[in-house]
């Protein structure tokens, strides 16, 4: 029930912001990368990362609803890192928090359907049906068109999961495609259409289904107009913080009951101690101190309480 | 050296194609899932894959040159089979077959160079800089724009190593944005133009770059229009076989020497045991005897043998 169990988390903890874990080696407290244990460099690294996570999620899980661990940051760690990203998974789902992982995955058929198994549904192996990396949603990329979603939105309708479709994203040169006109409106905005469709028939008791997009808070124009054009969709918002978007930016992603979306830091959280010019072994108080300096920069920037109205 | 490696190793082998290693547990031969040992689920069909792999790889490398694992495939055999995947890169290469990963990734700024770590380049850790999956190459979305593809171009140069960038993929719903009309022209045209600037200054002795596409053997008139369009960019061309296209249609991939292409086949080899009703034991024998018909189908639509012709 990943849709309507997010917002419930978001209006619980009057948070609608997401943590980024994206775990970068160089960037870690020197101790738990000189502490960590492993019969290789990539096994020792993803302990540290491990680590890193667990005691991010044990000293944020009360304030923030949801965790966002990008793959790139496991997967530059072998199958070692893979398996940190599984460990972390779990981890975060135990102490109640919404997992989404940011793969950005998208293929054709029956490769499609792999990937849709892998992270949100189950495989079929030795006569039994297996969960594998189990998330609660799954970033995804829609270049292949329908055929290279339905299989996504398959898992979601039948393990009560989420996606969230890349429309008009945070970086620099996200325009060069994504804004050119494409039969008289913008690619992203074909592309929302037919997220628009694919979310059909999914929407759960707060008015939001389980098909939702990614659209950065560097483009808040853009922000409000896929908002006004997709009432049901649920946004997830990267480029806050680290990318230059703020609470004013992001605001545009919210519905006038301050629902509809959840709001990606991941540096500006993970690195607010290096940046406080501490040595590492605050990192948890340090990344706890920003996450609450963001939520009520996004709950000063929507100008009320998040409200619990449901359909 | 990937490009000049895999045009080399075409010419040596007189075979333009490339087997697609997808494995799908449920359809293994029986005896290799009934044999196989492992501690769960996971590992246990994650050490099947492998057999088969290695099996396959020891029974055609002398007749096909490269090699494409989807990282799907392993991915829903969780981390354990990511560790299949990498014991299939680091085997195939040890029989001088080109790897290319395909993995279609794509995401921005620090996230894309941990990809490009990943699977092409080298991540730091502990006062070293340590191959990750270290494929040859790499199958890239390039929806999120230039910088979503940047770090893949500079691990090509500094690893020589190569990707394939997605343009007009083998699909029935391919065509519902790749073939949008975006500024008078297809959004694929707009992609392969973007390509072909990334492909500049990587050009090697046979007149093909770094930066290849993806284009599938079911659009033959597209793939006929982009083989005009790109005369330095290496086709990568899927659909054949299990997808529809045949011979004929992916003889447009080809130049006038019969360079600037491998054509993928996965099902079409794989299962070719099934297809005969063999019982699986001859899964080899069933696959090298279809990789030579599809060896000989695309030498025939070439019309003449691939010429060594270089710079």
């Amino acid at each position: 029930m990943s849709v309507d169990k997010l917002i419930a988390r978001i209006i619980d903890l009057q948070n609608p912001s997401v943590l980024g874990l994206d775990p970068n080696p160089s960037a870690l407290p020197p101790h738990l990368m000189e502490e960590a244990k492993g019969d290789n460099p990539f096994a020792r690294a993803a302990a540290a990362v491990t680590a890193y996570n667990f005691a991010l999620i044990d000293g944020l899980c009360d304030i923030v609803p949801a965790v966002k661990p990008q793959l790139a940051c496991y997967e530059q760690l072998r199958y070692e890192g893979v398996k940190a990203f599984y460990d972390t998974v779990a981890y975060a789902q135990s102490k109640g928090m919404v997992v989404i992982a940011d793969g950005k995955r998208g293929d054709i058929g029956s490769t499609c359907d792999y990937y849709a198994n892998a992270f949100l549904g189950e495989t079929a192996l030795f006569g039994e049906s297996l969960p594998v990396f189990d998330a609660d949603a799954l970033t995804v990329n829609a270049y292949l068109g329908s055929d290279g979603v339905a299989p996504f939105v398959k898992r979601c309708k039948e393990f009560d999961k989420m996606i969230f479709v890349l429309l008009k994203t945070s970086n620099p040169s996200s325009g060069e495609f994504q804004d050119k006109l494409l039969e008289g409106a913008p690619l992203y905005e074909a592309v929302a259409a037919a997220a628009d469709r694919w979310n059909e028939e999914t929407i759960g008791v707060y008015g939001y289904g389980k098909v939702g997009a990614v659209v950065g808070a560097t483009y808040p124009e853009q922000l409000a107009r896929l908002r006004a054009l997709l009432p049901h969709t649920f946004f997830l918002v990267p480029g806050y913080g680290a990318q230059g978007g703020g609470g004013r930016d992001a605001a545009a992603a919210f519905d006038e009951n301050g629902l509809g979306a959840v709001v990606n830091s991941s540096r500006g959280i993970l690195n607010a101690w290096s940046k406080k010019g501490l040595d590492g072994r605050d990192f948890v108080k340090a990344a706890r101190e920003e996450a609450l300096r963001m939520r009520d920069d996004l709950i000063s920037a929507i100008g009320h309480p998040i409200a619990a109205k449901s359909l």
